[in-house]
């Protein structure tokens, strides 16, 4: 059980008004049929935007400011970042022995015609099934996943993700999981089977020996922060 | 060995000028440490461009007019497609037996602080080794995909993704693939095994029975596309 630092509401507010504004451009650019002088137009004003934004930046090795590795909150988290264009974002949160998400995904995420790419489901429950672990307080880096597709996944369709611990050995934390309709979330769509490990400490050194946060300041992930992110609003 | 359909240069180079633009964008929104009120005339800002481009919009039934399902073009790919600012895109060509792609990716795919996202081989590979299925003229869908994660994988890093067809059953087809350092290829980071089937004729019309193209014509995929596009410069 760990304490979640304070962060500024302010700035949280605008990396989240932000988030949700470049994903809707995303998903925009995907969806739209104007014609070519409408699209070189757009992309000249969105380059615009970046030019402003890239006036200051981070580096690889600096954790953003709102970011907490220790609570797990990651801002720009590819699945649950609030901040990022790329997430659903996915809401992950506690229910029962393990965790939930729901999420209605569109037309960005596609593989085959009108269906979630096979990946995304990998990118997503990598995610779930991350933060199930750490739900049962035993953090840990994937080491093996295995996803079984019964069925494919339709997009713009209210979805259920589920992850729950099996097993608990030492360092090693097996995970399974599903994604289901939400409609149906008895039918599993796509079964999933993941292998956390928690590093050893010589390993968490080498790993992320450079790492800082946003003041400059070495922050030794003492239970490091992956990818796994629980919605704020959790009691993780 | 299929020949792919002619297209509008003219809008292929200005879809592709969009995907790029807003992949900066994404990237920039990630990196950035400007503050509160810069993020929010950003986030106004990146609204505007949305409108315009949902001023005339398809539905999901409806394949993007640069697509082009029997060669497996697909230009909103969230790995492949130059017009998506999901995808890094993977320009995934021919290679011997197989095929490769190399990339080198920005902080919007970080996982554990200054890795890869786990889940993201997972999206990665997937569409790798579909597209080595295709390649071999075995397209299928995804049915099991299995990752081995044998170290971290670093950002900002090229890297190398390799696919090859392992077995041939009727309309199975068994694929493995790698992700490894473009500076140290023999190393395996992430080591993937993936089955492929290609649907029956019935679950074709199941699924895909309601795809039409940019005209509105129903276009039965005589072998459907899947997320998975050979870059067009390749001879898939």
């Amino acid at each position: 059980m760990t304490t979640e630092s304070a962060y500024d509401p302010e700035l949280m507010a605008a990396v989240t008004d932000l988030g949700d504004a470049v994903r809707e451009l995303v998903q925009a650019t995907v969806r739209t049929t104007v014609g070519p002088g409408q699209l070189t137009a757009a992309a000249a004003r969105a380059r615009e935007v970046s030019r402003g934004l890239l006036t200051s930046t981070r580096n690889r090795h600096e954790l953003p400011a709102l970011d907490d590795p220790i609570a797990f909150r990651r801002v720009f988290s590819p699945v649950t970042g609030v901040g990022s264009a790329i997430a659903p974002p996915l809401r992950i949160r506690r229910d029962g022995a393990g965790v939930v998400a729901e999420a209605t995904l569109g037309l960005q995420y596609e593989g085959p015609p009108g269906f979630l790419h096979g990946g995304m489901s990998g990118l997503l429950m990598d995610q779930l099934l991350g933060s199930a672990a750490v739900a049962a307080d035993r953090w840990g880096m994937t080491a093996h996943l295995e996803l079984d597709y019964r069925g494919p996944v339709p997009l713009q369709t209210p979805l259920v993700f589920r992850a729950w611990v099996a097993e608990e050995d030492g360092r090693k934390t097996t995970v399974l999981g599903s994604v289901a309709l939400a409609a149906d979330p008895d039918r599993v769509l796509v079964s999933v089977q993941g292998l956390f490990i928690t590093p050893r400490e010589e390993q968490m050194t080498a790993y992320f020996g450079e790492i800082t946060d946003a003041h400059g300041r070495h922050t030794p992930p003492g239970r490091a922060t992956d990818a796994t992110a629980l919605h704020p609003g959790s009691d993780a």
